[in-house]
């Protein structure tokens, strides 16, 4: 396996192309950016942990049916994953209410729902990545009717796996963001990370943020949060 | 009838009691807002014209099998309607791309989408009337399942007609916002107005906005354009 050309750079990761058309080089980097990059920095070895994390928790969805891009690790912020055409649309998981839902519903942080709030948004940096609705996405034709429906139970199932998951490391999963792909056989896949980045994650005993809000609203402990995720599931990798 | 005391004044409209518990009587004012009450002004005559607009346009739906709040009219710029408890959700119903949609996805102005797009609004001032999904309403328990999937039906049936309606007066119906409320009975009925203040408007020949874009957006003949409707809905009256 040889990285090949830079294909794309993202705020956090860059992809480059390989020998095989059908998969790319995924290298995480240690950016970090917030508020739809209004705010930028950098989180020490961010693209280290999150790497390993998302690889390890793709592995777990994975075994329990989640179809999925990741495919290995490389080194300790790179791994090769199946090359998608990214569908432009974020989906979230909301369990219990922060960040933007807060904001948008003029609630507390912190209530649990009856059941868990999907919500899609544009991934579109221009227009900061807004909210929109199933009638949007298929007035602008972001996606078929059928790819959301298919993306929207992908994301339940998700969020009950890694929920039970988190929980057993001591984790309360409050939301995370998903994004999906299409691979080179039209196979609909689940992609890009998952990640403190990505993903709320609150202490269960404590309530202590364990994600990337500690960068946001800058709260301290930024490194720490991250590393303690990894060690939360288990640590060790042999790459 | 007898007016009663203020119970409630809105940007555009005053509430009055009634000697009837079940009824209140609705006063028009020529006062108007736009972009979440930042532009603030007076439009001549509107109160009149929005008032008897309203009322034929919910005497059309009435006959035509939509149940709504509309009584009677009392005076040029007064209706008698029964009273609701009003839902705090706006639901819109957009043909055609413009306003926030517009900015929302990044489109221009003026796209017919292949099916009409509805989307419901948190009627909440302080919150800038945010976008929200069905998933939140259940969450902060704005409205039961039953009722928004009743108000997305009707929603749509209203546009059905209305747009029909307005064509055969030569007006393009692009988009509107609807209210409703639960009437003394536990009867869900389409309530608030249907005016150029809630609907845009577009003359089909020429494109001509005749609706509040004019006042919003400042394009002048704006009195013109709230009575031009009235007009071209057939004018007269018995009040």
């Amino acid at each position: 396996m040889k990285r090949g050309e830079l294909l794309y750079e993202g705020k956090a990761k860059k992809i480059y192309l390989t020998d095989n058309p059908q998969q790319v080089w995924v290298a995480y980097k240690d950016d970090a950016t917030a508020y739809n990059a209004q705010k930028r920095g950098s989180i020490q070895d961010k693209g280290k942990w999150n790497n390993r994390i998302s690889a390890r928790l793709f592995q777990f969805l994975g075994e329990k049916g989640v179809e999925h891009h990741f495919l290995k690790e490389i080194s300790a912020t790179e791994q090769l994953v199946r090359r998608v055409t990214i569908i432009p649309l974020e989906v979230l998981v909301r369990n219990i209410s922060a960040g933007t839902l807060a904001n948008r519903l003029g609630i507390e942080e912190g209530r649990r729902f009856a059941r868990p709030v999907v919500e899609i948004c544009y991934k579109n940096d221009e227009l900061g990545d807004p909210l929109i609705t199933e009638d949007h996405i298929a007035a602008i034709e972001l996606a078929t009717d059928e790819q959301v429906t298919q993306m929207k139970e992908i994301a339940l199932k998700v969020n009950e796996l890694l929920s039970e998951q988190m929980d057993r490391c001591g984790i309360t999963l409050v939301d995370f963001k998903l994004e999906f792909g299409i691979d080179g056989d039209g196979r609909l896949l689940l992609a890009d990370e998952i990640s403190p980045d990505t993903c709320r994650f609150w202490d269960k005993e404590s309530g202590k943020r364990l994600d990337k809000d500690r960068f946001r609203r800058d709260l301290g402990d930024v490194e720490e949060a991250y590393h303690e995720i990894w060690s939360r599931l288990g640590g060790e990798t042999h790459v």
